[in-house]
Order: C-alpha cells, then structure tokens, then sequence
C-alpha cells in the first residue's frame, strides 16, 4: 500500500524464520476460506487443535485449502498421544499418509514416555521426510521443568531429527513458559536461548503480552504459535510495529 | 474417521442426555450456516441469548436453518421476563407462535416472581406442547440461594412439567453456580444431585473448567450449555477425552 | 418485530448521539459481509484498529462496502502516529485521499506531541471537510492524568475542530478511562461531564461492565466505541434494556 521507513523486513514464504503457526479449533470450511482471503501470506503452519481433528468432518477439505496457500499443516500433538498411549503408533502414521500430511508432532505433554522413545519417534518420522515439531514442556501447571532440563530435550530432538522445537503454553498461555497468571518465565527463555539457536525454537504464545514479550526480545521475526485465527493480523502489526505496543522497536 | 478404542459412546440425536446448547448471540445469516456446517451433529439446543431476538432482522431464518438441523430453538430468558415485566404474557405466547418455536424457557433472573406463578406457567407451556426449559438461580452475585432452596425449586418445577431445568451461570460463568472468579460451587451440585436426577438438568457452563469439572464428575454425557459458538467443538473433544484436561477420563 | 413498552427510543442513521464504533482487526471481506448483514444499523462508524489498515490486502473492498452501508470509516490513531514520527503528514493526507475516507483520527498515545501541533492537524483537516475525531489519554497505564487535564486538552481539541473527542481505553479496555483491572475511574468521568457536552465525546469501552457503566449514566443514546465486532448486538440489548444488567433502566 505506500512503504514507511523502518519498518522491518519480513522473509516471504516459504521462510525458516518468522513463523507464525496458527490453531484451527473447528473452523467450517467457509470460515478457513475467510481465514485464507484475509491472512494467507501471514500463516506459515496451521494446527488442528488437540484432538478436533477427529470431531470435525471437513477435516480433508481443510487440509487441501490450506496446503494450496503455503501452508504446512498438522495435527495436535495431544491426538499423537491419544494413539500412542493406546499403542497404536502405525496406526497413528496410517492417517498421516491418508490424510496426506507433511508434517507432525510428537509430545510428551499429557502422558508419560521415557524420553529415548521419544527421540526415536522424531527419527522415524524425519526419516519418512516428514517436517517434525517436537514438543517441550508439560501441560500441566503443576510440573516445573528446570532450564537445563528444557536444554538437554530440545538439544536430543533437534539431534533426533526435529525440524523445530515448541516451547509447550498450551492454548490458554499459562503453563510451560508462563506462570500460572500468563507472566513469561524469562529467565528460563534466556537460559534456554545460550544454547539452542533461536530459529530452532517456535514459541507458543497466545496472549498479547507473551507476543509482544518474544518480539522484543528476538525482534520481527520470531517464531510464534498457537494463535488465535483472529489474532494473526493484529500479530503482524506487532511485528511491523504498527501497534502501541511495540510501536518504538523499530524506530532508529 | 478413525475409531479409537475407549472413546465414550456419544448418543446420536435427538438425544436425551449429552445435550449441548449454544448461545447465539446476534449471528449472522452466513455465520449461522457455517455453525451448522462444522457443528450440527454436535449442538442440541440453540438460545437466542437475551433479547437478541428482538433487535436482529433474520430471526427468522435461522430458526428455519436450525430446526432444519434438529436442532431445538428458543428465546433467552431475559426477553420472557421483559415480556412479563410488562403484562404481556398473552403477547409472548403470540411471539412463540408466530415464530413458530417448539421450546420456550420460563426463568426469574432478573425480575420477582411468585414461585407459584412461575410453575404456572411452566404448566400452561408445557400443555401447549412446547419443551419447557425452567431456569433456577439469580442472575446476581449478590444473591446466593440455599442448595435446599435450589433442591425445592428444582423438584416443583419439574413436577410442573419442565422438561429440564436449566442451572443459571449466565454467558460469563461467574454467578448461581460459581463463584464471582468462576471456581465451581461443588458442594452445591453434589446437593443437588442427591435429589434430582441429573439427565433432568442442564448445568450453565461457559468457561472450559466449567464444562471439565461437569465431565470429570458426571462423565462425557452431561447436559451442558451457554456454549459459546466457537467451543462447540473444543467441548466435544472434552466429552471424548481428546484434550489434555480430560486424556485420562476414559482410558482404563 | 415486536413494540414493547418502555424500550428507550434509538435515533436512526445518521445520528448524532448513541453512536457505536466498532473495531475492524483484519476481517477478511466474506466477515466484513457477516457483520453488515447482521448489524448495519447499529454501527455508526468503523477503524480499521492500530496499523492493520497497512496489513490487510482488502482495504478498498472494505471502505467501500462499509460506506455504502452508511458507516463513517477511518484508520486507528496509531497509524496516524506512526506517519508522523516519521515526518510524513503529507503522505498521511496522501493515503487519506487515496482511501476517499471521509473521517480521520488525530492522537498522541504513544508519541509525544506538542498539544499546538496536535491542534493544527485537526484543524487543517477538519478545513478539509473530513470528520475529525481526537483522542485524549495515554495508551500506557503508568501515564495517568487529572480531570482538568482531560478537560483541558478536550475543549481546545473541539475548538480546533474535532467532530468527537474520543477518550482513551485501548482495545483492552485498561488504560486511560479505567484502571489495570478494567474498573472505570467513575470521578474522572464525572468530572469531564461537569465541562464537555456528553454528546461531543466517544468513550472507548470495549469491556462490558464499561459499556454498562455508561448507559446507567448517560442513557441508551450514549456514545461508545472500540466495540467488538460480536459485541455490536449485544451492546445495542444493552442500550435498550434487553439484558439482564440493564434491564430495570428504562422500565418506569
């Protein structure tokens, strides 16, 4: 539309930085179509939240609409464990392929797994050329992992073969990296970013203050997840510095 | 899409028991045709909350939209009482007619009125072949009742030929059944249920601990509402277990 | 529908009083349509909120979609801000005519501006024949300024040729107007309304206890803005006493 000066710079897709990642909790096809004429170029992953993905019955057409723009797609990392803690891993890699999926989660959040397990799901399915997100962090607010903890995971599963790793909030913001309240445990972020690079990890942040958090401290082109289908735009603004927010961080 | 073992059964409608009732609080013609392709095998009742159905213009058509997905319809509690507030109950049963609704809701929220009374109406309603939603609990925080008091109106109404009696919560959650934070009054509706059968009530429960605190207690079949149009899914995933709250619910 | 007694009287568009102002975020066209279906006579005026007007490819569909449903439309003051701070006021005119918008926003809640200069840009474009709204308040919330300041800086802002002042309270609805927690700084309030015609100001109030505060002071005819855009049917049972929080208002 008419170009201001400093105004950061935001890599086109398909980019390794700057990802926003979105959670689809049901959308009706005619919403998803909505979500795409509006933010399309700003959406770079789309979640079926938990285990919607099941529920919903429109589930295929949501899929191809979404690839069509760019967009990776996958499934909640609470169904994955649906399956596994059932036993069903093939089956579980049974519907990837049907549903045509390129890339999948694997998380520990809601159930217990020895952590070499974990790793190997993230081989396995890096092996079969899928894009993996692995998951860090437990969804509950009652288990505090320390930073070094956070540290040794992500460091196995980016080795395992994860393509990114998420920092586990949940859809609500108020566990994993935020206390209870929706504060942000800085000091584990900043213990966690001495040792794994910053473009490795896509933070999950669906409150405002989180976002704004992570842009200041990272800059535009953080990896940011799990939000709203409403929320991608006034995101981008965020980035750009086109709202109070972080209206002076890009003013020289 | 999958059968995943240790799922509950979920009747199929119409049913009577596992209810959801939704609160539409103005949609739009399209809206509501989105609501209906993502969600109708999911939704049971749909209230036009409060006095919306007085100041929107397609009313109309979508209580022909969603009885055409049998779905039950009806008017929010508050325009009954505004109705009767001014004398006009003769008018109100005119309005039901002419929008040709098979469901009514009779409540006492906001206004007085004389038990007796209301069970009147709940009687002549009811004998008009209409289901009868009766509504018990002040729309105030002020106002706490007795679980007694909730007890003896629950069983008069009933008797008077509600079909279910509705627990008021209010769209935000934070009266009659919670507290003014949303925390459930758990003593309270374990009272209650030691009197009155539980498929008999719909529990008000917007807030998401609301509706978890309702499953974990009285499994994925309970009757619940208030629904927000955006939750109708995220709550099916909850009754069935697909969703980090309620994972371990149904798993032996 | 329907004429109920002691429904307070709503001016039909275009008025001068009662007004409701709604914020866009980014709907995508096929939204944009929903909501004029649904709502076009409750909307008076619509701003396209903080920077989302420079990110939302559909910006001409919209203003011109809104316009013709009789809605004054503009861009939020951030935008207006973010063009000065880098000395590009003309190009802001530019964009303005570019647009064919007929209303602006004039404000200083994140940059500094002296309260001269600020008058001057209303009153070169209100010469213009543009609508000229002004903001006064902070967007932070550890700026807080007396009654008189309010008063003050309002009277001059209306000499100088703003149609409304509008008073601070972000999207959140915790700054200017209220405190942290959305409380509403009620002396301030009354204080402004000892000095400024009530029907000059537009009171951002996007929680609903503040929209409620309003109408149990001033009356259903008084001007709100930064609603959002699920609340516009809401907020008008508000205004006409059809919900239970206002409901004994107008009832004599």
């Amino acid at each position: 539309m008419i170009n201001l000066p400093n105004i950061p710079q935001r890599p086109s897709k398909l980019r390794e930085e700057g990802l926003t990642m979105v959670m689809d909790k049901g959308l009706s096809n005619i919403e998803a179509e909505a979500l795409m004429d509006s933010s399309k170029e700003y959406i770079d992953i789309i979640k079926f939240g938990f285990g919607t993905a099941l529920v919903t019955n429109n589930i295929k057409d949501k899929i191809k609409l979404y690839k069509k723009n760019n967009i990776k797609v996958y499934l909640g990392g609470t169904l994955f464990e649906a399956f596994i803690i059932r036993n069903m891993f093939k089956e579980y890699c049974d519907l990837i392929t049907k549903l045509e999926l390129d890339t999948v989660e694997i998380s520990d959040g809601s159930i217990k797994m020895e952590h070499k397990q974990k790793c190997e799901y993230i081989n396995q399915l890096s092996n079969k050329n899928l894009n993996v997100f692995s998951e860090v962090g437990y969804k509950s607010s009652k288990k505090i992992m320390a930073p070094s903890k956070w540290i040794k995971l992500m460091e196995k599963e980016i080795e395992a073969g994860s393509w990114k790793v998420i920092a586990e909030a949940r859809e609500s913001g108020n566990v994993g990296l935020y206390r209870s309240g929706g504060e942000v445990r800085s000091d584990l972020i900043e213990e966690i970013l001495t040792r794994i690079p910053k473009n490795k990890i896509l933070w999950e942040a669906p409150q405002k203050t989180q976002q704004v958090f992570f842009i200041k401290l990272l800059g535009a082109n953080v990896n940011l997840g799990n939000i709203g289908t409403n929320d991608v735009i006034p995101l981008e603004c965020l980035r750009l510095g086109l709202r109070g927010d972080t209206f002076f961080n890009f003013i020289k």
